[in-house]
């Protein structure tokens, strides 16, 4: 794929990184044009790159495991929300294909550096950071860091890198220097959370990627600016009019952040509560985004609320706690999913509580869904007696102890005694060390614990979660927004319909979305063809017309679906846990309901062009030009 | 004093800038030739214009207090350790004069943004911070970070300011914003700690002020540069080359920190023990700086270390706890002092918990020796049964229990339950509200709470603490040095000549040097002598020789003590709690021994010209050319 020779092309910077962490070997690589055009960047790329250079059956936290961050050919550029990175491996978490996205900062200055991505090979023998300005990337020692926060750590790599230009960050905390499997990457307070990827850092002795660009300028990265900007306003006039993104229309992303959708979740039958015990949350108003809006956060736009770069949005608020136990917490959250999570998700309505668990997951770098989750899951194992006081170190871990929560997520995050291992290290992990069927209710797919929709209110979700490539994601088909926002569009009932939902949303946008490099919430109004006209008029590339962007987004999917069954996955796992297949939903309007997996997974296969394993056909993969795949899954032709 | 037309002058920026908060005006005054050559500068020069422009009775916490930082003429020029800049008002802690002392990197950045100091005045409506740059002083909003710990504040705010140069920030946490009376000013992880200086900024709903300077550079801080430079050099081959100093000499001071003195204190019998109840602890070696440099402290020369600005010395070490319950705290000490207050005066002898609760002092801005100090009074008071469990919210507060210090910390940050308000308020506060003769063991001089010598084992330390402008403060005559180091070099148990040393110690170094802007750890090899050639090179100033120093030394200990005279305090104040005086230390090289205060102050201040109350007469403050001083306080001449 890659030769010598560097040249920018289109509104990519042309050239890919490649770090041995063992021999100390740093390259610089032609991105090729053909992989570009066909793989679009970030997920589709690092797919390419992962499935052609990782041997099957590899340890996802050994030496021969490779990390990638990648961005896209719209980030960094004039788009609104140009800012998205992806970090890719094998995960640790869920044996499986994965990658994580994160805003920021880090991605578009990465590309101002001159690179579209970075390929982190083999271990380095002691814990190192790298620091990249433009042409110089030195390899150097991070002794001085290492066991640091995340905060601290970026803190003090600022202080000794800045010049002419905050240079930027993205690190691990402790849980990804001991490779704890809920250890996450953070960026500047975001994260790419799920799957591990701090763990893959950390078993890298990876400590941080500091970065300075100086090389490009957003409008570099263009073929046809005027197009470009013609496409970009357009984007903007959406996002600034909508219903949900334009705060001028009462948008409620805007306002009340992805918090917005509490409301809706709860009505639906669907916020999962307890360890998913049931759908209904009872304190609801207490957490809904209006309420965190009134009591907790500052401003959505107030300076300190430090927004992804060139974001019209503003999702993101940062909430001060003032008063009471957890006073002086600054945390940029709690988003949606960590209300959740460390909320309904333990029984906990205390707003503080929740804003000091969020906090400490970007402090020490850990999945807050994951490990919210996972606290839940202890909790019902605490009160069901199968762990106890003294597995906690005695921590009353019940249901609704917003205290014992918050100290969990603390453990997690140091590690420390039995329970911080449990909290850190997930669900599946947890249920093998605990035993005695609490695997029945151990709420994750393939390894990856399952987010804030419960599948028993909405079918759809049932299946995205269960065919996820990286595990249960809601963002790998989000058709909770059709089947649980009030009113519903579609009936989160009846499994009619939803595998084609599901596939529609996986190729038509979500897959090549993610491989653009800008924010998925563009989606709030903002169409496939906008993006398309954004697309080629960044990149130059000749693409027929939007149809081509779905078939590269199923050539994508289908390539992380043959990176899974080359590691021994199949129909077998993708699947939901016991209690979402066979304990009925005991309450709200879906009261009653299961999911019915099998008869939607029958039919997406068959839409996908899988066979009965769920294993893509050698047609399927040569009719989306991955020959290269079929090779190797199916041998050569005959 | 001041008059308008700012030039430079010497090593001075020349201009001073005045900031009232309530009507957001913003004045640059240029800084009275005179005036500096009479004050020098940071100590000397606060006190000059304190006495002038407050009130005596004014509430320290009302808008009549103002609030100055203040830096002198070696801050931000070529010699070594040019970093300080002191905060002063009038302390809410000690109803007295405070000068509080800081460095860092801020105070050169002022200097190089072209301000000598800066006065704050009044109050402002809501939260607010100053940005300045250079010429351009802003009064902005800081709602936004309002709430926030130290840490964040830096974050958010250097990413909202930093240019083509990283600027510098120096800041309050919740307990400033509260105003609580241990709260301090932090300038990145560095403090300006004692006396309550946070609460005053945070009366004054002063979050933080930012500093970005390019309008000089160190070489325009000189008259003489060639002269500068000369003794400049000296003072660096001294440093190097001592046997504190100097780590080829192995250098104690260099290698183990302030923590290199640990051993030789608990040998004389003086390094307070359980609230003062003892002198000798046991534990000691775990808790020495050579035991923190094995098992915790990072190489003291490795980037993440952050030592002050332009410091050959690097005393400050970084502790990074890397296993068990307080794993992930990355933290810039622990300090002798902080090693003393979390350690053997809560007798706690668990390495990582004082790390941790050093680490909680500057991430919530609090005083580190002022909170430890009043932690272990609560301790005693807990094990009294003065205060129960209920007081302490459950915590079982018994000496020894490092868990509940830690815990302790957390709520004074936080300022949660009794125990949070007791803790982050001081220990005379404490006993007044507790009562029950507590005040007896209440450890504290004007207010202001003992560091880490006992002074029942080093008499000379009894007088200094006794007679502290600030109150209680080793560094005003720091005798330790010469009664306590091993073997020590002045009798500890006599008080003969104590009054003459703690007098020598005042006038000839400490107070001159704290007005001078270089960090007192000069005091290790460098002379008088020397710091007087690099002052009148930077200067230009025709000081007849350095005992012009002492005398501007002596000026300012009365100007001070004037000040506090002034505002009611006497002889009655210059005391010591009842345990120092009445309860003699029970095992040890000093054993039966009480501090035999009396004696020492009657000579002090017959030695200092003062009268028998402690007042300066008319005669010495008129011949130290506080004519408007003898004014004040004796009426017009007759």
């Amino acid at each position: 794929m890659l030769v010598k020779g560097m040249p920018k092309f289109g509104s990519y910077a042309g050239q890919l990184l490649r770090v041995n962490l063992r021999t100390k070997a740093i390259k610089k690589e032609q991105l090729d044009k053909r992989i570009a055009k066909a793989y679009v960047g970030s997920k589709g790329l690092s797919a390419y790159i992962l499935f052609n250079e990782l041997k099957p059956g590899i340890n996802p936290l050994g030496p021969e495991n490779r990390l990638i961050f990648m961005t896209g050919p719209l980030t960094g550029t004039a788009a609104p929300m140009p800012n998205r990175f992806s970090v890719s491996a094998k995960s640790p978490l869920a044996n499986s294909w994965c990658d994580s996205h994160c805003g920021g900062s880090w991605g578009p200055e990465l590309k101002f550096a001159g690179y579209d991505g970075m390929i982190i090979e083999d271990r380095s023998a002691g814990p190192v950071y790298l620091n990249i300005v433009d042409d110089t990337v030195k390899i150097l020692d991070a002794n001085f860091v290492w066991g640091s926060d995340t905060f601290s750590t970026e803190r003090v790599l600022k202080d000794r890198h800045c010049s002419d230009r905050m240079p930027r960050v993205a690190c691990i905390g402790p849980p990804g220097e001991r490779q704890a499997l809920l250890a996450s990457v953070i960026s500047e307070v975001r994260a790419a959370g799920r799957g591990g990827m701090g763990a893959v850092m950390g078993s890298k002795n990876l400590k941080a990627i500091v970065v300075t660009g100086h090389k490009y300028k957003p409008k570099d990265f263009a073929t046809n600016p005027e197009a470009l900007s013609k496409a970009v306003k357009s984007c903007y006039t959406i996002l600034s009019q909508g219903k949900v993104t334009g705060p001028a229309k009462g948008g409620r992303l805007s306002i009340y952040g992805t918090a917005n959708i509490i409301g809706d979740m709860n009505t639906a039958g669907g916020w999962p509560t307890r360890n998913f015990q049931t759908g209904v949350f009872g304190d609801v108003s207490e957490l809904k985004g209006e309420t965190y809006a009134d009591k907790l956060w500052i401003p959505r736009n107030a300076p300190g609320s430090r927004p992804c770069y060139s974001c019209p949005v503003l999702c993101a608020h940062v909430a001060i706690v003032r008063e009471g136990k957890y006073a002086g917490t600054f945390t940029e959250g709690p988003e949606y999913e960590d209300i959740w999570s460390f909320g309904p998700q333990c029984g906990v309505s205390n707003r503080e509580a929740i804003a000091r668990a969020d906090y400490l997951c970007d402090y020490y770098g850990l999945d807050s869904i994951s490990v919210g989750n996972t606290i839940g899951f202890l909790m019902e194992c605490y009160e069901k007696g199968l762990i106890t006081s003294e597995d906690t170190g005695g921590i009353d871990l019940r249901f609704g102890n917003a205290d014992a929560m918050v100290a969990a997520v603390d453990l997690a995050g140091r590690g420390f005694g039995k329970l911080g291992e449990l909290a850190s290290n997930g669900v599946r992990n947890a249920a093998q060390r605990i035993g005695k069927e609490s695997d029945k209710f151990a709420i994750h797919s393939k390894g990856l614990e399952l987010p804030a929709y419960c599948p028993r209110a909405a079918q759809g979700m049932g299946l995205n979660y269960a065919v996820g490539d990286r595990g249960a994601c809601h963002l790998h088909a989000w058709t909770a927004g059709s089947e649980m926002m009030q009113p519903p569009s579609m009936d989160p009932k009846t499994t009619e319909g939803k595998a084609e939902a599901v596939r529609h949303l996986v190729n038509e946008t979500n897959t090549v979305w993610d491989s653009t490099g800008v924010c998925r919430f563009h989606g709030w109004g903002v169409s496939p063809q906008d993006i398309f006209e954004m697309v080629i008029a960044a990149t130059g590339f000749a693409y027929r017309d939007v149809s081509t962007l779905s078939e590269i987004g199923e050539r994508i999917d289908n390539l992380t679906r043959a990176f899974n069954i080359r590691e021994g996955l199949s129909k077998k796992d993708d699947t939901l846990p016991y209690r979402l297949l066979k304990e009925p939903l005991p309450e709200g309007p879906c009261k009653g309901q299961v999911v019915r997996l099998e008869e939607m997974l029958t039919e997406y296969y068959k839409l996908s062009g899988w066979d009965t394993e769920g294993k893509p056909t050698r047609e399927k993969l040569t009719d989306l030009g991955l020959d290269f795949v079929a090779r190797e899954l199916y041998g050569k032709q005959a």
